[in-house]
């Protein structure tokens, strides 16, 4: 297929086109265009441009391209509608998408737009997906499924399946319910199309059937679904009772914004932010991170202050520092990442213990490999005593190994304690590590040259 | 749903069933466990377990948890299996799951097992797949899908529809294709159900429909198919002929893929590892890594050797040497972030100025407030003269704002070049950022403080 370019001469002929009013030009333009491409150019166009756009448009157009307008454009738009305007929308689109919706407007407007909600079953179905964290297998269902009750017999429940599959627009799954409404188990279309059309439902679902509960973990949904390659899952409340279905599309979006989370900590920015967004909330981002780095900075000052008499005896330590703290932090960050990383996937097993020992074993070997460089080059290259290169070069393995032991540590430490780990591989290890590496580097200097 | 839980005392269990031959004790326990947790299982045992297990299980069984075990678990298990037997698991999996063992097996196997299939259009479509590149659409595409000709009525399709379905495990989309094999449309399934049987389908289908080329990358049709919410999508080949099909399943383990190798390039792992790998493929993976960060160690000693004069009449001076390369390295790390993040998602428009520009601001605002509270902690906190601070924070500001352009500009140029601009978040921007952070810092103090 051609993909969708967004180009500039695009965004301007659109402008035009909004300024003369033409919108004759406008809607023909805009026909052929998918609903998230449309949703990208409005990203582009200014607050009353975007909302002129909203307006011209058909709400089952418009419904599906503010689910995927950036935040701040959807909020602004929404902010243009009247309550009618946004309960016609809000009725065009599934009840997990409209709940999403709802959940970002003004106190004051939600109750008005709901009870603007022609359809007033859909409109109870948004309100109970209200009641659920954002953070939670609630928070992603959809009401929209085809459920059977067990007690029925197959010609009901044919009947029955049609009216409902009318509001979903993948079947995937038809759940199979009791009297009380819980989940009981599944139907395969084949056996119901091949069954006499008296037998009764429950004597031919299928009972095992995978299933979540409503508190669940967004992640562990998705490790769920992706693990046993699941297109829909449905969700039950406490008491068993079939409440919603979660689908895959919903799921790849778990696991994108779980990844870039996961990288943006590794990488020292504390809120979800893009590259276009304003300098100040960019700055609020990384500021955070910077400052714990400037401090850690500041406690390494403060112990080279402390080792005074280094500075006179021994100058050419001085010039290791950087050494020291860059193999610290790297280290610290490599084996955070991966520990972290296995957290995640659920690929950690076995004892603590047995962790930190390989971990222990790893940066022994990384270490003195590291220091036999090490020794070769300071030997040609810098001008330093046998007895001083030694003493960096032990410096340097433990510096390693504390670094390695101290990377697996804290993520384990922290996701006992139900923390996210992945907040331990940011500029975190690498500024507790290179403080401790500044540390261990001038106390073993110490010993060995004896300043 | 009780999640499944690998414990020992299961692994200790199947391994005495093993032992005693007990076959029955065996089949019963892992017949109500799911392919997916089966796999785990056997990742756990050594390699005549693991093959007693896939011997002993039906074929419909253990071909799905052959695509589910760690790379060289199966490659060991496929090594103690006939060719007649690998032969009888791929009969059992689809073309695409199918076609990625037999690119695992040894050259000289591969000949005797496709020979061995007895399905003969199976094996011609396992066949077709090896030629595709792993890293393209091709690769990730099964032969499996429902197509018609347009040329065909109503009748005839949905009795070749019927065939064509029993090798599909799920329909999604009917595409249609003209007498040459090119892709034309596709046909929904309620459009099919209320036309006369005798309407030919050229006259029915829907000529709009999404695909990929066959030599599309893997990224970009996950990209496709998450923005545009797609199940499937079909890919065809240079002249337009319907090829194949990419379902979400496979999409989903691409995006998790991704996203694991970019972390870990951000924390300096060059290759797709482990926490339960060994110590040498893990020593492997960093040691790169750990080398460059060395390197830029040495040179920042350089560096600071070259600067003799600081040594003896600032001494003040290297106490912040920390200071300023945790500082460099975490500004650069953030701002390549955000950048790498961008260019994946492709949310980055406009020119590279404008981007730079806007970098170079933050990195001002950052590294202002930054200097400020230098200025405040080392006025009460370090015997630092006000000129020693003032030529600090300066270095300061300017090592900021450098590390930020920095972080912005080399994943630009990286992926204007073509080359995979994750690489550029991990230690090879701290590093070159260290190393810049020292040389300038010492510049700055050198012009200020006159040594």
């Amino acid at each position: 297929m051609i993909p969708f370019k967004l180009t500039e001469e695009l965004i301007t002929d659109i402008e035009n086109f909004i300024e003369t009013k033409n919108n004759s030009a406008l809607l023909s333009l805009l026909e052929d265009i998918h609903y998230a491409d449309i949703a990208e150019i409005i990203n582009e166009l200014n607050e009353d441009e975007a909302t002129y756009i909203i307006k011209l448009l058909e709400s089952d157009k418009t419904s599906d391209i503010l689910t995927e307008l950036d935040d701040d454009v959807r909020e602004s738009i929404l902010g243009n509608l009247s309550a009618k305007e946004i309960a016609e929308e809000l009725d065009e689109l599934d009840t997990d998408d409209a709940a999403d919706i709802v959940g970002e407007l003004p106190k004051e407007m939600v109750q008005r737009v709901i009870s603007e909600i022609e359809d007033r079953e859909h409109a109870k179905d948004i309100v109970d997906l209200l009641r659920f964290d954002e953070n939670s297998a609630g928070g992603l269902m959809a009401k929209e499924l085809v459920k059977v009750n067990e007690n029925w017999n197959v010609l009901t429940c044919v009947k029955e399946m049609r009216v409902q599959a009318e509001n979903v627009t993948r079947v995937h799954s038809i759940y199979v319910v009791d009297d009380e409404g819980k989940l009981k188990g599944r139907l395969s279309l084949k056996d119901l199309l091949t069954t006499s059309t008296k037998t009764h439902i429950k004597d031919v679902y299928i009972a095992k059937v995978d299933y979540v509960n409503v508190n669940e973990k967004p992640e562990e949904v998705a490790r769920i679904m992706s693990k046993y390659d699941l297109e829909a899952i449905p969700v039950i409340d406490e008491i068993g009772r079939l409440v919603g279905r979660i689908t895959i599309d919903d799921i790849v979006d778990v696991i994108r914004e779980e990844a870039e989370k996961d990288y943006q900590m590794a990488a020292g920015i504390s809120q979800d932010v893009e590259a276009d967004d304003s300098i100040w909330e960019l700055t609020k981002a990384r500021w955070p991170w910077l400052l714990i780095g400037m401090m850690g900075g500041l406690g390494a000052a403060s112990i080279i202050s402390g080792f005074q008499e280094a500075l006179t005896k021994f100058p050419v330590l001085l010039i290791f520092i950087p050494l020291m703290q860059a193999t610290a932090g790297n280290v610290g960050v490599q084996s955070s990442a991966i520990v972290v990383q296995g957290l995640a996937n659920d690929t950690i097993k076995g004892a603590i213990w047995g962790r930190l020992g390989k971990e222990l074993l790893l940066g022994l070997v990384n270490g003195l490999a590291l220091a036999f460089v090490f020794l070769i080059i300071s030997h040609f290259g810098f001008k330093t005593t046998y007895l001083e290169s030694i003493a960096v070069g032990i410096a340097l393995v433990t510096v390693v190994v504390n670094a390695a032991v101290i990377g697996t540590f804290i993520p384990i430490f922290l996701n006992k304690r139900g923390i996210d780990p992945a907040i331990a591989t940011g500029p975190f290890i690498t500024t507790s590590n290179d403080v401790l590496g500044i540390l261990i580097y001038f106390s073993i200097a110490k010993v060995i040259l004896g300043f």
